[in-house]
């Protein structure tokens, strides 16, 4: 693989899929493979499973791991053609990007939007650019519209889980009290719908995610319906799309115990950090229906997977 | 071992002890023993020896070393039962506990009191819950209450130093302009009760420590006729236990030379940092009296002795 | 070598530039050499480059790297004598420093100036301290004065792209909107005044640099005629040293490619972060003439050669 921004970077998803449970059963057969090479990490945003997963996968190949955290206000970057840089941003991406490049033979980076400016976000400005100037392969870790590692990490749990060969898959948005990317449900979508999975996502009215992801997903409005027979119920909070940013916070929407019954006795899943009883019920996250901390076990094997394909071109 | 909250969990002591001293004749004997295992390390307050003692002790095992500083307010966990999650905390102690669980083999823990609320200190709220949702063995790195790492080391210095089969051991409070946390000197007396020591604290009315920590220890609220012929004096401030958290800075009791003319030559220890000239003056930690460093250099043989204890048993 | 706080340390800087163009060459060569061996960097202030390059040759020499950030406001030490520590400073060099020199092996410090103080920053109050009390050896990674590391890369950086045998390298001040310190054109005069090239200085009048590191080398006002036939064009604001931290921000010092006409085709050299088109323009840093990049990259093989020396000697 020579990069991994997106899921139009994977040639073979379902290849990817099997490298990731194979690396599972034998996390450290590969270790020779990545010595002498460097992973950075590069964090605008924080974050514990993505940093403590990739770390771990960097070095179950045997890398080395430098980790950049740019979320503090001394160290801001330009992104703008031409710019005059005489304001509070220090550097320009073109030179921190290559000279991150030059010390790393891997980049990683986490950007969240600003689900301000739908335009600018769903441009990928800061992705782009490190994959422009890095002159290394990046890689993904949750950038304004996506988090392919997730989505591949979630695969891999139902993959895992399920209990027929064509399970159905419920993607249901849930309530919040912050504005929260699309990002999750974006690749999410993207990704099961190239698995052999019946997947729907219910949410309510005007909360519809960018077509372009859809693609030809059904999509229910009523989520008591949506959820009938399903045998997962993947719950996550999203900000309007089409009203960009807004927050939408219906507690009706939050899933519980009692809403599961209509399932076909449904694991359910979450990307987490994940707010309890706001978004999910206790009875749900304290019941062995929640497969929440599994699919965080996962995060490890699918960035190892992405990160093992690289180094196996470089 | 299975797991390293305080002195309860430790079966035989000074086999601990003894084993901190073999590992400091030779830390990297047992190098290939944490082969492939991660031990992660969370600090919710900041940290100089520890986080280096503790780093480095893992790594002469061969582990890799995660650490996740929880002290931004961009990461708050909420650790209340059935709480409806709608204020500032973004993550439950049982998912975030369970996910660090999944990533590390050991997790180390550091998180300091309010000092406002005795009760919710003294009942360890954030050590166990992360004790009851880790899945793996949880190491205290200084709790609300206990600081048994620390004690392990400052044993293992008086092992070390000492000149006679049962040194005068004194702990004698000292003043502070600020509000300190009662771990060091509770776990001090708890861990040095079982030595073959003569133990004695000294310090104001008023500033006992909790009874189930002091024990049958002697306590003299005389300074000066507690300091005669000691061997070693363990400075250390502390707020108020009974007043909880009340700031005592009584500049009388200040440990100088003059002070400790009295002894036996003694032996000056302090767990760092110290205030100079409001705890202990420069001319007692200029001198040849003063083995604070050295007590902290043993820190590392401290830790690495629970780190392999635990992994022997992994 | 002993210790790295600047060129006094070297004895034959020949050799170690030599050796750091050798490392370049097979960087892995001696990874057992810092086998158990452990470089604690401590940053008092924010860094990319140093922070990265640092580590990464630490590693590339088999060394564990320990890093601290000393940065917020939750840790602050105490630089002088006999001083009642009553107020916001938790801890005293004197400990601190020792403290760590236990854990480390070697020590890399990076402590920038004041900008206020002239007379206390060029005691390299923070370097001297470190390198009196940590017991083991120190290395600077930007002092308040002098930044030795960026020298030595910047010296490789232009032997590795010369031409002829003397190329002409001109230093030039550029304009700036912030107070910058004088460490890095401190230590290029130095450090390029060794080497086998004609050197010149130009800046404003009343920017003249400390005339100790400054010596013998030729200095004009006029940058174009300073600019002319020059082979590599180093640039790079500073405050006044005179008017000790006085922001000047002349535009008509920016470099620009039509600046760089008079030049015999010059490489444009900066030690990064640098602000396009306030310090140097875009045409300038987009072209090929721009060698910044590789400059950033020497900054790993100047920090192994420097360790690999000290290594060597322990």
């Amino acid at each position: 693989m020579k990069r991994f921004l997106s899921i139009d970077d994977v040639t073979d998803p379902v290849a990817l899929l099997n490298l990731a449970r194979e690396l599972k059963e034998n996390p450290y057969g590969q270790k020779n493979l990545g010595g002498n090479k460097t992973m950075g990490l590069v964090f605008f945003n924080s974050s514990l499973r993505t940093r403590m997963s990739t770390t771990k996968a960097a070095q179950n190949l045997g890398m080395e791991v430098l980790t950049l955290d740019v979320t503090s206000d001394s160290w801001m970057l330009e992104f703008g053609e031409g710019v005059k840089m005489d304001a509070d941003k220090a550097e320009h991406i073109k030179e921190a990007a290559a000279v991150m490049g030059t010390y790393c033979d891997i980049l990683a980076i986490r950007s969240f939007p600003s689900l301000v400016d739908r335009d600018k976000d769903y441009r990928e400005i800061v992705l782009e650019a490190f994959a422009k100037y890095a002159n290394v392969p990046v890689i993904n870790m949750e950038s304004a519209t996506g988090h392919p590692l997730q989505a591949l990490a979630d695969w891999m749990t139902i993959e895992e889980l399920k209990q027929k060969s064509r399970p159905k898959v419920v993607l249901s948005w849930a309530p919040h009290i912050k504005a929260l990317p699309q990002a999750v449900p974006n690749s999410f979508v993207q990704w099961l719908s190239l698995a052999d999975v019946d997947l729907t996502i219910t949410h309510p009215r005007g909360l519809e995610l960018e077509p372009k992801f859809v693609g030809n997903t059904r999509v229910e409005y009523t989520q008591k319906s949506a959820l009938e027979d399903a045998d997962f119920v993947y719950v996550k909070n999203w900000s309007s799309y089409h009203d960009y940013g807004k927050v939408v916070n219906d507690p009706d929407w939050m899933i519980s115990s009692e809403k599961l019954s209509v399932t076909n006795d449904a694991n359910v899943m979450h990307c987490l950090p994940v707010r309890r009883n706001i978004v999910i019920a206790d009875d749900v996250l304290d019941s062995s229906r929640s497969v929440v901390i599994q699919q965080a076990g996962n995060r490890e094997f699918a960035a190892q997977a992405v990160i093992k394909s690289i180094l196996d071109e470089l």
